[in-house]
């Protein structure tokens, strides 16, 4: 098989058997976005009824973030050779542009597999379980979220230190660099930071709680 | 200046100016466990007057486990030369004698980097405020301890995927493998398991009391 040409940096990356993008960076954005305002939208004025802003927005955010753990991500981790699909498959091709970003997608990082999977397998999952603990006041809901946010910020660690260790050197232009890498994990760095430092407080608080009651009890 | 073999496996691991491991395995061991115990002792004799039983072995696991993060692997973690080293420093004796079991330590592998600098810089600090935390009967607690513990169970899943998708073949031989790599990780799985499920629990738990009494309050 001859060794096809490809995008990524660097650009000595060995890809055999890669088949170009077929869709535009647009077409794909706008799939991408569509898709999650409808979920968003579905879970916003679905099962957010009767529910505080926040509440419902944390349960739009759980929704969307497990759905692009599962789906997203979860092709991902299992489609080794995604570089190679010439069907023009949707997941297929939102790797392929992603992999301008950080080409270790497409070069299948060991770190980036493991922190994908992690994401893929337990994370989204559980994304979707705190969607429900929230709609139905369950008492894990705190917890759950703040397990699954660290989760996110430790896989984010993860994922930029290993590129930095490496060199840095995996965005095609700087432009994918800043938008995709940077400006894509941004948001999974910000709102479970967010949503850590709210559940952490909450959690707290609940201690608190109980032990004043303790206290008075004992007295 | 001219390659020294070195023990470790792969075969091909390239360790430019290695310098042989100068004390016994049994030494090493012995100054570790010794010093562990030294400091379990205190905890439980000095910090963990008036305390349950359990919260004193909590205290003894996290001042361990955090002085551990803190100094040995904290020294793995910034010094990326400790193979040439030919002082007989204790430190870089255990992670030569360490990586017979775990090559990717001498060879600097990315992701065991990341890894370990998380745990050192972020996990061992926050260890032994958990001591603290427990010891002052702090209302973030538990919190703290879930905290801490899903971020060494997230470590050793990173550790041991990375590993098993990279061929698996880092131990100098079956020995060292179940031993080191194994046997002692191993420890950083269960414990932290089983204190994530407590802690869990008791968050649970706290949260359901404070529902409780709010429903109560409303009624």
């Amino acid at each position: 098989m001859e060794e096809a040409s490809h995008p990524y940096v660097p650009r000595d990356l060995k890809l055999p058997g890669y088949v170009p993008i077929s869709m535009s960076m647009s077409s794909i954005l706008t799939v991408y976005l569509g898709a999650s305002l409808f979920v968003v939208t579905l879970v916003w004025f679905l099962f957010g009824r009767k529910k505080p802003q926040l509440d419902k927005l944390l349960m739009c955010w759980w929704a969307f973030t497990g759905l692009t753990h599962l789906i997203l991500e979860g092709y991902f981790v299992f489609s080794p050779e995604f570089f190679k699909d010439n069907t023009s498959c949707y997941l297929a091709e939102v790797w392929k542009e992603y992999s301008k970003g950080d080409s270790r997608y497409a070069g299948r990082d060991s770190a980036v597999i493991a922190v994908e999977g992690i994401t893929a397998v337990i994370e989204g999952p559980a994304s979707l379980l705190a969607v429900y603990a929230i709609a139905k006041g369950k008492s894990y809901s705190y917890v759950l979220q703040l397990a699954i946010s660290l989760g996110q910020l430790y896989g984010c660690l993860v994922y930029f230190i290993t590129a930095f260790l490496e060199g840095d050197n995996f965005a095609t232009n700087s432009f994918y660099y800043y938008s995709y890498y940077i400006g894509a994990n941004g948001w999974w760095v910000l709102i479970p930071l967010l949503i850590s430092f709210r559940c952490w407080n909450k959690i707290c608080a609940a201690a608190n709680n109980v032990e004043t009651k303790t206290k008075k009890k004992i007295r």
